[in-house]
């Protein structure tokens, strides 16, 4: 019996996540090409001196010839224009899926130049750090992570059965929702946490009174916690901000009224609803660990010299 | 030549950081005798079973009898009574100070108690995780981490010296500044933190369109980041925002305005100033991880399955 699952992939962006999709097929023997596209010359060189695939263009439509599965990895953003330029050279009956953190969008964008004869299948794999890069990329990043379909009414039932083997050949768990409620969820369990943490970060860098050192110093206290998110590639969070616009404004919105709130509990010293909110919160994080999504081990499991726990 | 600091040392409150001064002061042998003292029988009971102190009394007046060292770590809303329970039985020349994350508050409600001839010296160190109680104190939580004094105008040079030494033998580096600024720092690299971190998590807690399991499911996406601040002990966190509610209110008045100005360009699509804050906040991250505040390891070093980095 033979691992290969597609005679030849094509991935479109090589970051971190395109070229933990390239690590992954070529440890595992999922194809017998690999074609490797990136619009950056020096990008696609790394990508090269890194073996990541079996050949390498800087065109993407050149990529796309006869592949039988094509990855889209790129910004949100850029999905509309790939799209447009890869369309006329899709293989009949290929696969067409992207790696995008939005899906409404992605869907808007891209639907519309895709051929009828080509199966499009939007695809989000919840997985990634906050380092960028063909080098950030690494073998295993989606085990035991959550990759979710998001397919369009009439989608071909093999197709998407052939695309669920491939993410789960790299160890991903599968689950399928419509882009609107895709959207939503990822708003509130993803993109509100990275813009309040770019949030938090920018505002201590405003700070006069105290100095940069000192927050820098004094990080450990919980502000380090937020610089991870904060860390993130810009280029892929602009296009989030962009592009899930409603859903944001209103976890936003809601995120906002909530700390009104909270913000008036503390002018007013109300302690019974400071406590109410710190204890609930509490409960959360133990399901979240028991759900197997954090380790519990104290304070991230950073290394403390010589704990004894 | 002996390791003893001090002949006896009571430790008022014995929770995360007081039992883990407790090892620490056993391991390294820095005292005779340790006394621990807590107001819970059930927890006091519990410290006894770990073995932390040589003698134990849920009366904190009983305990700091004849002590050289006084430690008192109680949520801050508790530093006043503390201080005028134990007043009247400490001894002359002895040293008293404490651990909380607020220090004008500290010293307000403890230093009118203070006899004259006893040296009060507040002091903050900047350690901990997000357990709390005895079995959650460790050896080593303090080595390479910031404690900060904030001595009060005249205050011994000998005694600041001896308290120095006990806080470096536990591996912790020493700074001191005046109480005021030492709370405004605090504000912004821990107290807005964690509150911010409370808030996005009982945000989440409350969306109906969103299940709380998906919530849980997906949390691997950013929102955990916030849930380990967010599981931090509530009576603790309370008191903090309650007793530095003035820099407190000042730091959330800022994220606000920064959060409405980042929301607004979200809103009309302002991709430019959203790609500069993005580009910022990496750079603050950048000199985190140099300035040995947190590791560099993607994903906070968490085990990612056969990972190869």
């Amino acid at each position: 019996m033979t691992d290969i699952l597609f005679e030849r992939i094509a991935l479109i962006g090589i970051g971190l996540i395109g070229s933990s999709i390239a690590r992954d097929v070529k440890e595992l023997g999922l194809a017998h090409e690999v074609v490797i596209s990136t619009r950056s010359a020096e990008t696609l060189k790394r990508a090269e001196e890194l073996e990541l695939g079996t050949a390498y263009t800087t065109s993407a439509a050149d990529a796309v010839k006869n592949a039988d599965l094509v990855i889209i990895s790129v910004p949100v953003g850029a999905s509309g224009s790939v799209a447009e330029h890869i369309a006329p050279s899709l293989k009949p009956g290929a696969i067409v899926t992207d790696v995008g953190s939005t899906k409404a969008s992605v869907i808007a964008q891209m639907a519309p130049h895709i051929p009828q004869n080509v199966h499009f299948i939007p695809g989000h794999p919840l997985a990634g750090t906050e380092k960028s890069g063909p080098d950030a990329g690494f073998t295993g990043l989606f085990r035991d992570r959550w990759c979710i379909f998001t397919p369009l009414p009439g989608t071909n039932a093999e197709a998407l059965a052939q695309l669920r083997s491939f993410w789960e050949r790299l160890g991903s768990r599968i689950d399928e929702m419509d882009a609107e409620h895709h959207d939503k969820v990822l708003a509130i369990v993803s993109h509100l946490p990275h813009i309040i943490a770019y949030n938090i970060v920018g505002t201590a860098d405003d700070l006069g009174t105290v100095t940069e050192s000192e927050v820098i110093k004094y990080s450990a206290s919980g502000f380090r916690d937020f610089t991870r998110l904060a860390a993130s590639d810009p280029t892929m969070w602009r296009d989030v901000c962009l592009h899930n616009k409603d859903a944001i404004l209103e976890m936003l919105a809601r995120f906002s009224e909530d700390l009104a709130y909270l913000q008036r509990a503390i002018r007013w010293g109300e302690g019974d609803k400071l406590f109410e909110l710190f204890s609930r919160t509490r409960d959360i994080r133990r399901s979240i660990v028991q759900a197997g999504q954090d380790v519990d081990a104290a304070n991230f499991g950073r290394p403390t010299p010589d704990a004894k726990p």
